[in-house]
């Protein structure tokens, strides 16, 4: 690719925000990110989420304290949870008298990529007007806790959170994290399982100078072994029984 | 919003696209397609998704008939398979000599997540060269079969299938469908249980000139009590019991 035109390169420049200017987000440019998001394909064209516009300072402190502490959370002039829903098909079709089956793990997982579906565009759409943004996949973890902040009934799940504001100058200047090699991230025709030494190839890049045990070993124990790790799953089980 | 930026006025026109022109897909826009795939966030920067890029004429053909029978799958130039990929990592930190925990279903949300996450922006990016894209959401179905034509192996979940063309002229006149409006879909600080009467305001558009009931009894059967779809919980099932 010798150029890139203009939508190709802001999927390239975009990266994470996580320090915000003080400064409001314009209701037309909200607008226009909630709209951009539920223009988004999903499945059958029926939309298997429902979007919560965190507004209330209060519940953004209390996202930021259960979803692993970030308090950079409540600073974000504009947060929104993506919930896969598999609520409100079910509850029209009992509305018209149809006896439909309780959902199910296929539809939340239908519903669970809707949802993340959705929020892509409205990220894209925020990285069009400036706006910088960032997942929170701590919004899994602690169910009990974000059922009752969000008053999520059965059947609707808190698939994605993203925060979204102006980037301060230094998140502007930061530089855009590496992704691995393509070879690694693209298989042709069938899964290729990696071989220690491809796995090695494939994230060596992260490690920097530390040699690449060491730091894989720490990455595993910050990442994976760590406790909100192991709370995210517990908490994904629960959700997960309701579909069963 | 009077006018819409470039990019925002892309996410609002894109529409699934079913019929192709009989056109190859250029290489470089095809690398470009791929690469503002991994250019998408992921949680940690992961990258927890591996993408199977189907080339060969008799697997399109295979998938076409086991994602529920859509012949124009195998017509696509283009099909790639975003599978949420647990697996590398754990082997990964076994290859270090770290002692992970085996995968769990809250890995697998988060892969999910990021696996439809970059699958939009591969979406976003074809847009941009007028090439058109559909999602499959049967890739989830007849798990037997799509672990033994992809190879899949454990901990390894096909979460979305995508297939892209250049749009025949009757598609680029297809009139986008319809989305519900935002104060469905958008709730305020909290999830708002719809009753009968808004869930009738919400999908009532889709019944046309139907009697809403009769419309919205016979997509609960097409759509929902339907055999495809009870299949699909089936094998989300089977594929879930891998990470418990």
């Amino acid at each position: 690719m010798t150029e890139r035109n203009p939508i190709l390169q802001s999927l390239f420049d975009r990266k994470s925000v996580r320090v915000y200017e003080e400064k409001p987000i314009p209701a037309e440019m909200k607008q226009a990110i909630l709209e951009a998001a539920a223009q988004a394909p999903s499945a059958g064209c029926q939309q298997l989420y429902t979007i919560l516009d965190i507004t209330d300072p209060a519940l953004k402190e209390a996202l930021a304290e259960s979803c692993d502490h970030q308090p950079f959370i409540a600073k974000a002039p504009l947060v929104l949870v993506f919930c896969a829903d598999c609520k409100k098909w079910y509850d029209a079709y009992l509305e018209v008298g149809c006896t439909p089956r309780t959902p199910g793990v296929g539809d939340l997982m239908l519903a669970v990529t809707d949802a993340a579906i959705a929020a892509q565009n409205a990220v894209v759409a925020a990285e069009s007007f400036g706006i910088g943004s960032c997942y929170i996949g701590d919004i899994m973890e602690n169910c009990d806790t974000q059922r009752s902040l969000l008053h999520l009934p059965d059947y609707v799940f808190p698939a994605v959170m993203l925060v979204f504001g102006w980037p301060t100058q230094q998140q502007k200047d930061r530089v855009k994290p590496q992704r691995c090699a393509m070879e690694h991230i693209v298989h042709e025709n069938g899964y290729r399982t990696m071989d220690g030494a491809e796995l090695r190839d494939t994230f060596s890049y992260k490690a920097g100078n530390a040699p690449f045990d060491q730091w894989c070993t720490a990455f595993c124990n910050r990442k994976y072994n760590s406790d909100f790790s192991k709370e995210m799953t517990r908490s994904v089980e629960e959700y997960l029984n309701q579909f069963r």
